[in-house]
């Protein structure tokens, strides 16, 4: 595989999301709470599904970004804990949605994300959570924060179609995928970035945010792409050749497609448009993806949105904040080394 | 089968929709036109599904409902429209969410409802549908409204879950089975009533529609149970078994299984609960059911709500809205004749 390092650029040091943590620590831990709080139900079935999505969903880095970004802004009050909260149930919720079968791929045995609680649950527990988030976008009542949260939601559920209708067709352009992760990913990044803003209080703050979230949040959408054909990740226990498996059209195919020559283009359609994958072929398409520079050339995209992250907040004056979004950045950036 | 007009009373005339219908009809032409613009989008996929499950809507009963409402509060102005919109969005993404359908029964073979645009087609078009809900919601701005609607969609996400949880367990309780059709069906209804007193402006009317919407609510969900099992349905080429196909657990079903001796409990739990079906299978619980008078119970039951909506709504003074919302409830009584 092409060392990333020879396209992206480093950064300076290790970065961590450790300092953006330590200064939201206690914020965060009220979301959590407000969280459980709120799928603590009579029904056992939202429970139990809404505990585990919720307890699977890693590192909590939409709301965090509400939270810090209320943070740079000043803000010392309790809105933005119920914003973020919402923002993690929209996530959560489009997560389970996301992870829904189609008909045609069971009945060829592809495995899918949501065996434990079946397809139905997931789409209705996806649901309750969604209802959860305007419920707590009513109770918090400004119409900046409902305008934000329901036109996000409309931009996320049209980045799905658009996503999936991607799907099998490797001829899609890089302009597409930026456009379907813009929707499907970045928005509610920029979202959660600009809720924290409108807590705060300074409109001005607003469009910086938002663009800094849009940006950072394509960048980690690229590197997710990259990573799921990272056989490095393997040694790291985790699973890779999802997205392949599922025939997601993400930028590394889109490259690789792109250079391809007519075999390689035959490849792509058999494996990924017409999903009759064989033994081999993820090895082989990453051999594909090596090849062309796909994924390195991937990896610098990601770095130049990360530029233009850092470059969002560039206006704010020095603070904790914003230095641990600046680390943030560098770390998005450094996923993948 | 037994006569149902033995159990549940007959309406004194033949009752249609009609007077209902040519009420409101300019009205209704504005929410189609509203709910055609709204889903007009770029994205393909988007335009067709959402055309498919709203051009095969049926009747528009529940921003039926907002309108007439309105109309018999009196309200001359606009703001119903929007309501009656977000009501058939709320309903249409709940249509194709609720067919979405479980990777247990797709490997039985077991027929999907949305086998048109497949699983997530319909989960992610109808989480768009809901966004519109929400965006017609927020744009509309009154807090009451808001809270309306954004309760009655984590009530429905969790009336559908509650309803999940009881397919395969034909020992549910009548309470039970109320109390989810209560939240899956009827608390729509009730909303769309009492959206049609907010635009009314009268705060005093809101109770009452509310309850006028519970009772018809939980009234038609009850006929359309029973529906299913109705063998002259399939004489007016509607097909029948579609319950009992998916395992949902309906009041009939309910009703014949507590009467039924332990053969019939047996049958009851290979067919339903364990969705071992077998030919004959369907006539078989039709049998079950008229032996025990299921079906007709379930019809007096439904009248029985029935009158309870016409009495939510009899304060109201005589007025044309008022003549044709109870002869809705008379055509609702009277579907199954």
């Amino acid at each position: 595989m092409q060392p990333y390092a020879a396209t992206a650029e480093l950064p300076a040091h290790k970065a961590s999301l450790d300092a953006l943590y330590s200064l939201i620590r206690p914020d965060l831990a009220r979301v959590d709470a407000l969280i459980l709080e709120r799928v603590r139900s009579d029904v056992p079935l939202i429970a139990d599904v809404a505990r585990h999505i919720i307890a699977s969903g890693g590192k909590r880095i939409r709301p965090a970004l509400t939270l810090i970004c209320a943070q740079l802004c000043g803000y010392r009050g309790d809105q933005h804990i119920a914003l973020a909260s919402a923002i993690e149930f929209i996530h959560t919720a489009t997560l389970l949605h996301d992870d829904v079968v189609d008909e045609s791929k069971l009945r060829r045995g592809i495995a899918t994300a949501n065996d434990l609680f079946g397809n139905k649950a997931s789409v209705l527990v996806g649901d309750f959570l969604l209802s959860q988030a305007f419920q707590l976008m009513v109770a918090d009542g400004s119409p900046k924060v409902l305008r934000i949260l329901s036109d996000t939601s409309a931009i996320i559920a049209k980045g799905e179609v658009m996503q999936l209708m991607t799907e099998g067709a490797p001829e899609t352009t890089t302009e597409r995928y930026l456009e379907v992760i813009a929707a499907k990913t970045a928005a509610l990044f920029a979202a959660a970035c600009e809720l924290g803003a409108v807590a705060g209080g300074n409109p001005a703050y607003e469009a910086p945010l938002y663009d800094f979230g849009m940006h950072i949040g394509t960048a980690f959408q690229l590197i997710d792409d990259v990573l799921d054909y990272n056989a490095d990740q393997e040694t790291l226990g985790k699973t890779i050749g999802d997205d392949f498996r599922e025939g997601k059209i993400t930028l590394p195919v889109i490259l690789a497609y792109a250079a391809g020559n007519a075999e390689e283009k035959a490849f792509w359609q058999r494996s990924l448009g017409d999903l009759q994958q064989q033994p081999g072929d993820l090895a082989a398409a990453i051999r594909l993806m090596d090849k062309h520079q796909a994924l390195a050339q991937s990896v610098a995209l990601a770095g130049e949105y990360c530029e233009r992250a850092r470059r969002a907040i560039d206006g704010f004056p020095p603070s904790p904040a914003k230095t641990a979004m600046l680390d943030m950045v560098d770390f998005c950036a450094g996923r993948v080394y």
